[in-house]
């Protein structure tokens, strides 16, 4: 992304770059979401991509061997595909021995962990070459202090999981950029720290630890610089709202933008579970986050149109705005619409 | 505690009992809290204390060896006491090393980890003894199911942390099984754990896990068993209320009991948060929690007033019943504020 990162003074650290993309051996397009999600949201960071044999699927991006890629100022090999049980392929192993031969670190967020791959391990050490595994928070996480921080933060909040709190928070961090306002984007999940370079992986970290990671993500900055930060969960979720309190309350936003996916009825993988209408998931919020910052306020609405197609969405579009008294926007759908949600933002 | 553990289809390891109570080099009474906690709450698991040369702080329970106490029964020592740093001191290591000869296990529930010392570790492993943290989570915690169970739970939440919730849920527990219904007291802090035998450190839990892991603590049981838990954090702590929140969601209780400290105006060691007034947190606790237990209701309040006579106490519990139409009670001073409390809870 193309923001200020002279303003960065978080503790968090920053990921080896720019990346050579792996894609392994695949064949299918679904398993490749966060070499696109790189590919879109971080171009700069990306020079090149590299596959296994059979591999059939492309982030169209020059196609570079690890030490070509090295060459031309990489310096870390991401993997960017995932398969069925989230692990480190068998076939993957060569290329991943090439990277590190060739100078490149590696990094991947996946559920099996580089770092318990001894083969790997011992390349790794041997040649002095980092294995990250980005879904491992940092170890100096300090308990919250709930002291207010200088600077403006933005939080993107959810009726669920899974229906673009990341991309809307990517979005709107981008329009900020665009309009001259110093920001950053603040990764809470292993995608979006891959995209921005850096993060704290929210769902990992020890619940007592919560908040203060959430704080330590967003530090003091300068009054008129943004975070615009990841969301995660719900609050209404039935197994991670406490992901999402702590979170909420650590990052003390100014203003929070809710994000709902039109024609979802229950929480994904709850039947049981109704999914709560905006206003709820708004009210729920401001009363919750209001604890660690009285002032927040909501903003508008990101709406996930991607099921519907141009007029439909934007009828929606026009009368959920009619019906809350809101912005409501697709981020994803350029326009008039998102950029009143972004003026209602930076109100 | 003599409650029926017949019942028990919890996947919670059971600790090693009965216990030999360590009271270290202590001279101060204030550093053997977890001690005095063990023979007021769990007598029955207490045949003996034993100390290092120095000590002058006693449990009044008999002084035993590590070997008589073994001879007696024995299967564990308990460190139950803390110092400044909550470290394992270094003057303390020949009585660990001679329990472990004389074929106890070790349990603590401090800072630094029993598995974080070489020398116990090698004798551990040697005599095949086993060194227990009760401060490090179980391993196979799932991802809460948000599935409602059977059997009725209690969950005590606070204001603030520190102020009665494990005390109050001991008590209420006890006094469920003094009138003979199926009970078990549910531990979620190091204290806990010792004390019930069993339970697991929810502030060690990793965010994701945080509602699974209560639903884990809390399984399904018979439909008059009553699990009474011990709450954690408060809804309106800065740091930590998201463990208050995966613990509310997770436990899905059928009826809470509000803690408080009457005098205590800030969250403690956060001077720039006004502790939340008792009918806030009631509401608040109801809000959040009919997530999971639409049926969720509060019993009543229960008032720390350890710091007050008998006289004041006494006119302060029945004042605050009136100005909340609930029954409230201090669960320290039995009587028939308690016995109404039981009562409601069990209504």
């Amino acid at each position: 992304m193309s923001m200020n990162r002279a303003v960065d003074s978080s503790d968090v650290e920053m990921l080896p770059q720019p990346y050579l993309l792996f894609l392994g051996d695949t064949t299918e397009r679904g398993y490749a979401k966060t070499a696109f999600g790189l590919r879109d949201w971080a171009g700069e960071r990306c020079i090149g991509e590299w596959s296994c044999a059979g591999a059939t699927v492309s982030a169209d991006l020059p196609r570079l061997t690890p030490r070509e890629a090295r060459a031309r100022g990489a310096r870390a090999l991401v993997i960017g595909v995932a398969n069925a049980g989230g692990v480190i392929s068998d076939s993957w192993i060569p290329s991943l021995i090439d990277a590190l031969e060739s100078g490149l670190d590696i990094i991947a967020g996946m559920h099996s962990k580089l770092n318990d791959t001894p083969l790997l391990k011992s390349v790794a050490e041997r040649r002095g070459r980092r294995l990250i595994d980005v879904r491992t928070p940092p170890r100096n996480i300090s308990i919250a202090s709930g002291r207010k921080r200088s600077g403006k933060r933005l939080l993107t909040v959810g009726t669920d999981c899974a229906l673009g709190k990341k991309y809307s928070a990517l979005a709107l961090a981008r329009a900020f950029a665009k309009r001259g306002i110093d920001a950053d984007f603040r990764a809470t999940g292993q995608t979006g720290i891959l995209i921005a370079g850096s993060g704290i992986p929210m769902d990992a970290v020890v619940a007592d630890f919560e908040a203060g990671a959430a704080e330590m993500l967003t530090p003091d900055s300068p009054p008129n610089h943004w975070d615009v930060i990841e969301g995660q969960g719900s609050l209404f979720h039935p197994a991670y709202a406490g992901v999402s309190l702590g979170l909420l309350h650590g990052s003390q936003p100014d203003v929070i933008v809710v994000c709902h996916e039109p024609g979802r009825t229950h929480i994904l993988g709850y039947p049981d579970y109704p999914l709560p209408d905006i206003a709820e998931t708004i009210d729920l919020n401001l009363r919750l986050g209001r604890r660690t910052n009285p002032a927040i306020r909501c903003a508008g609405i990101s709406l996930n149109t991607s099921g519907l197609d141009t007029g439909a969405a934007c009828r929606l579009l026009a009368e959920e705005s009619v019906r809350s008294g809101l912005p409501v926007a697709d981020p994803m759908r350029a326009g008039a619409e998102f950029e009143r949600l972004v003026d209602a933002c930076l109100a």
